[in-house]
């Protein structure tokens, strides 16, 4: 029931195929955020589901502590069992909670960055199961965007960076929501299946307390025709599977 | 001092030279704009300067009436021989005032279209000359984006949409502010100056009291190598001046 991803050479994941597998958005995440990540710097990831971005920034990136909570128990575990599986116990610490209690679990203001990659679609009618984790995943069943964005601001600390990824058609609640909790928008990237096609993700990175300022970056186009992957995206894997495999 | 344009055949625009002069940037909010204008539809212009974008859209758009209001006594009387050259009194009308008193000028709800190009820069220090006219165009002298955005709300009736151009440095403010006025953004392009360089224009369509679901469309490349204007921009200034000449 289990697999081992085999896409990233080196790095083992561990994913229930019957639950929500991670897709090309946890690896544009990381990309988009890995840059921005210094030494020392500590970084939360919120909803981190099977520890997909934990496990790929502790690669790619030098931060020296990262955490991932997750509220679903069964993917919290999953998460654990890959960090052992990559022997990375040191780095990488899943706290199985949820993000909404963020202040009863953890410090405030104590992480330089945080990073998430939270469910995209809108629960409006509130008649999702809840007990079904890939609507938990992909619906705001148990938190909705503002939550997320109220637990970056309590956990970050001032100038702390927080990294998102998530739907364009939601940008004007994002942006609005970032500036009510004085996060910052400072960069952003459109993510586009193609040249010619609409924006179907958004990265963004938000600074607590920062001075506005947004940069639009150049956009990131997934394909460059018909099921050939652009030479940014072969590019971005090859980072992501090169560290792994070192 | 005046000159006459002559990038656009045909259309005969007005600008001094020691004053703001139009650009691209109205070039590419009537294209943007063009195709969701319907026969019948009424459209208001503010800061309209020169008479660029009601003289661009009474061209390539079916609309009924446009009108352009501005501020600045010169330029409006310029727009207005504008419209005479071109023998267009009977669609576009000119209208010297400021957006701020839209109240007592127009009645309130009363159009279905608003157009607008205005200052992008802050005047955080309001220490520009209020006499400088090309400073009036650029900045923020004599109103700021909210002041747009409320005009606009006061102007437009239900489901009216709202065009803007603007810069992407400032994006989480405009969605904000066009949250906060009901103005729903539906519809967005970044404009980038070739495909790896960061945006530095956006345009927007926001459609009063809609649902939220912002599309943020293909981007367009001004450039496709040094000094070469890419295709689209090309059709673009194509589609302008072809009606223009019909």
């Amino acid at each position: 029931m289990l697999q081992t991803d085999t896409l990233l050479n080196g790095l083992q994941i561990l994913q229930d195929p019957q639950g929500f597998m991670y897709g090309i958005d946890a690896m544009l995440l990381a990309d988009f955020a890995a840059p921005y990540i210094y030494k020392k710097d500590n970084l939360i990831d919120l909803g981190t589901g099977n520890g997909i971005i934990p496990l790929l920034l502790s690669t790619v990136s030098p931060a020296s502590q990262i955490t991932g909570l997750e509220i679903q128990k069964e993917s919290s575990e999953l998460a654990q069992k890959s960090v052992a599986l990559n022997h990375l116990e040191e780095k990488i610490k899943i706290v199985n909670g949820d993000l909404k209690d963020s202040p009863s679990i953890f410090k405030k203001h104590s992480f330089k960055l945080v990073s998430s990659n939270p469910p995209y679609m809108l629960n409006s009618q509130g008649k999702l199961n809840p007990d079904d984790a890939k609507a938990i995943a992909r619906h705001e069943v148990l938190c909705n965007l503002e939550d997320v964005i109220c637990a970056a601001d309590y956990l970050l600390a001032t100038h702390g960076r927080f990294f998102m990824i998530h739907r364009p058609s939601r940008l004007a609640e994002i942006l609005s929501l970032l500036l009510k909790y004085k996060l910052e928008p400072k960069r952003m990237r459109l993510v586009h299946p193609d040249k010619d096609t609409a924006a179907n993700m958004l990265l963004i990175e938000a600074r607590k307390n920062a001075a506005p300022e947004l940069k639009v970056e150049a956009p990131l186009f997934v394909y460059s025709g018909k099921n050939i992957y652009s030479q940014e995206m072969n590019a971005i894997t090859a980072r992501l599977a090169k560290v792994v495999t070192e």
